[in-house]
């Protein structure tokens, strides 16, 4: 039997009745679309970032030519430059990363194999029999006698069911980031994790992972889908197969990096601050193209698409390149704190760390009022392909910001091809299409535009 | 001084006042996405039709190997094939096609160029002076004194300005299809122009053109946007320069071959009939991932979703592959012929022709009623990321179908990435991503569903 329910279209229920639309602010808009589309110069900026720079892990020496790259590229179009101190963790991976599996003697299976950043290294080559798992709750179940010496294998795929994609990594990343302190708990000896990613591909895919006081530190690597696949099967026919994998990364002492910030001063309100930001560290196998290159370059093409247009804002607004998100969020926390200190109030903070694809909407944080208010935006959008501006989840570095009093906000890219390239060699220039690049910025710039001109009005 | 004008958010208001949603129908929508994105066969089948079978040129081999593999697959999923007669022009490429420039005797400079669909070959290698214009306007404002023997080179790109790729397709596309005929009036020896790609790469693109009864035919020839920049730089230097090019193309007799259609037999109005349909034939550069391929193997899997999840259709579903739309539109129009002269009532007929990337809405065409009715199906979408139902542009297959009782509507994907790759070679698998391409494949499974469960009602 059928019932008829209501459903609740609360966003759109909200457009409605805020569907007043000033139409200065409507043309200029155009005018940002117009520019990006037409312009646009967030592709070269990542040509270069990704092609002449390359990776940028925390402490590397790309991430410091990329703090000078962004430095003196913000100084060039016009903006004021500000370089901020913070010590960064500093993991390398070493040059040794292999592993296999002996159905028989002599018949070796390549699995590929990168470390966890954070990941000790192998006391040379570490050899054990291995136990696959899906959960933290199999190793309960399985206890030390089962787990003991061995190499745990998390295997739990991604949900592909979820649209989003980032709902899909959620559900998994428990293995990559905990993995390796749950399996040490029962005497593991290391531990293998499924790559998070929901293509069946070659490439592993690495990301962070911790360690837990008190428990041992042991060696902790990512497998490619297709190798845990495969290993999965062959475990299936020999349940007492032994994997060997040897890993040469280390952790050095903290490094000296830099936050990046450039601006344009506010002509109204000099000392209130809007920001947009990404971050300029990356993981270290591919070059960072969506993950976070393609957010740099955004929020610096979004403040050259308002400065390009002869827009004169009212607050002080701000490209912020936040150093080391990937492992350690230390550039995000000394932003923040010295907001804090001095203090800097930001009125609002929106990030762009979805990567490069084609923007569909936006997540912002704040109170009832301020959602609601920013909800209102969303007829400037709609002619853009960006449809929906929803509560929650605006993103982890302009998080730290967060107070009783800003506004924090995230771009929202069609999530589908993210993970193919996340954290993995794939993550190159070519995986990232010019007009999405470009229909990101145009977003953000629109976006800080609509909050310089109306949040005092609010 | 800002004025605030009241914006009309028309599809928005229709949702809200159509927003009462069926819990019976939103629970089947989730579980034909749930089908679709976990067990999705889209990408395999996608798989098999671009690489086992590959490019499929109105008249070519692989055109009927695909309509026997289409053929066998549906049957192999249950649905009832039926194969109709239908004869396609045959035009082939030929084996030769290559340009270049001479800037100075002995210093050539290659173009990469490809023939037009349906042009005539070269005599031998056609050399002349080059004449570079934007538009027909131009012709007619250099006229024949300036053009007589000469290649005239159109050289408009497609503009970047719209978000909708196809907007720009459309104001670009009058150069590939006219040229030809427009430049022979002036005595023109050939034409090349400017592949119609937002990208600048090194491919061209081909599609189809046309000859004008009572005026010369003349060769016909795509350049890469890439080849095209060069060209054109070359002419600000050097007016008088002469380009080369040769094509082996040539017109064979028309071909024998098939529209496919698969059929699951509706149980309260069987002989009312709800398609889905996409084009089998391809061009030849690439294996006609995207165009269409993609639409193809999704009306199949749309199908095997609803079979699979044991739906039983209240009217006669059918997949049809449709064949030659890309140089003639010969299958459509006999579809429809016999549609009209059986005669087989269509109830609605919805295509998937724009490319294998994300689905964000749908296109209908029909009366002001039909238009309204279908756009209350929103809200079973926007949880899946297909957020509008708009009116106009269904397609031109199912637009041959047109009539007082028919619906007719068309997926929109995103539409940023489609002529990076639209007839060209880089149109294959690997420019398709399996989730997108499953999403699209439910978009039409649940339209379908909610027009069979619902239109009786309207």
């Amino acid at each position: 039997m059928k019932s008829i329910i209501s459903f609740t279209l609360l966003s759109i229920v909200t457009i409605v009745s805020q569907a007043q639309v000033d139409s200065t602010h409507f043309k200029f808009v155009k005018r940002i679309y117009e520019e990006a589309l037409v312009n646009g110069k967030s592709h070269e900026f990542l040509t270069t970032l990704c092609n002449d720079i390359g990776p940028r892990l925390s402490g590397s020496p790309q991430a410091a030519e990329a703090v000078e790259y962004t430095s003196q590229l913000m100084d060039s179009l016009g903006f004021e430059v500000l370089k901020r101190d913070v010590d960064v963790p500093h993991w390398v991976r070493g040059d040794i990363e292999m592993g296999y599996f002996e159905v028989s003697p002599n018949s070796k299976t390549r699995i590929r194999v990168t470390a966890l950043g954070g990941s000790v290294k192998t006391d040379d080559l570490l050899t054990a029999k291995v136990i696959e798992v899906q959960n933290f709750g199999d190793l309960s179940r399985l206890g030390k006698d089962a787990i003991q010496d061995k190499i745990v294998f998390f295997n739990r795929p991604m949900n592909p069911v979820h649209l989003s994609t980032f709902t899909a990594y959620g559900g998994g990343v428990d293995q990559r980031w905990a993995g390796a302190m749950e399996a040490a708990k029962f005497g593991a000896k290391g531990v293998l994790v499924r790559s998070l990613t929901l293509r069946l591909d070659t490439l592993p895919h690495t990301g962070s992972m911790g360690y837990k006081d008190g428990v041992e530190k042991i060696p902790a690597a990512a497998i490619s889908t297709v190798d845990a696949e495969a290993l999965h099967k062959a475990l299936k026919s020999n349940p007492d197969l032994s994997v060997s994998f040897k890993l040469s990364c280390e952790t050095l002492p903290d490094a000296h990096s830099h936050n990046v910030i450039g601006q344009l001063i506010g002509t109204k309100y000099p000392e209130k601050y809007i920001a947009v930001g990404g971050h300029l560290d990356s993981w270290d196998l591919g070059t960072g193209a969506h993950d976070d290159g393609a957010g740099c370059v955004q929020s610096i093409e979004a403040l050259r698409i308002l400065n390009d247009l002869g827009y004169t804002p009212k607050h002080t607004i701000r490209a912020v390149m936040f150093m080391n998100e990937e492992n350690g969020l230390r550039g995000a926390k000394k932003y923040a704190e010295r907001a804090k200190s001095i203090p800097e109030e930001h009125v609002m903070a929106v990030e762009t760390d979805a990567g490069g694809s084609a923007p569909l909407g936006f997540r912002v944080d704040g109170n009832k009022k301020q959602v609601s208010y920013v909800q209102g935006f969303t007829p400037y959008f709609e002619p853009y392909g960006v449809y929906w501006i929803k509560e929650g989840g605006s993103g982890a570095d302009v998080g730290q910001l967060k107070n009783d009093v800003v506004l924090l906000a995230g771009l929202s890219p069609n999530s589908q091809r993210y993970f193919d390239y996340h954290h993995a060699a794939s993550d190159i220039i070519e995986a990232v299409n010019p007009r999405e690049l470009e229909l990101g910025a145009a977003a953000l710039a629109a976006f800080i535009y609509l909050i310089d001109q109306t949040i005092d009005q609010q």
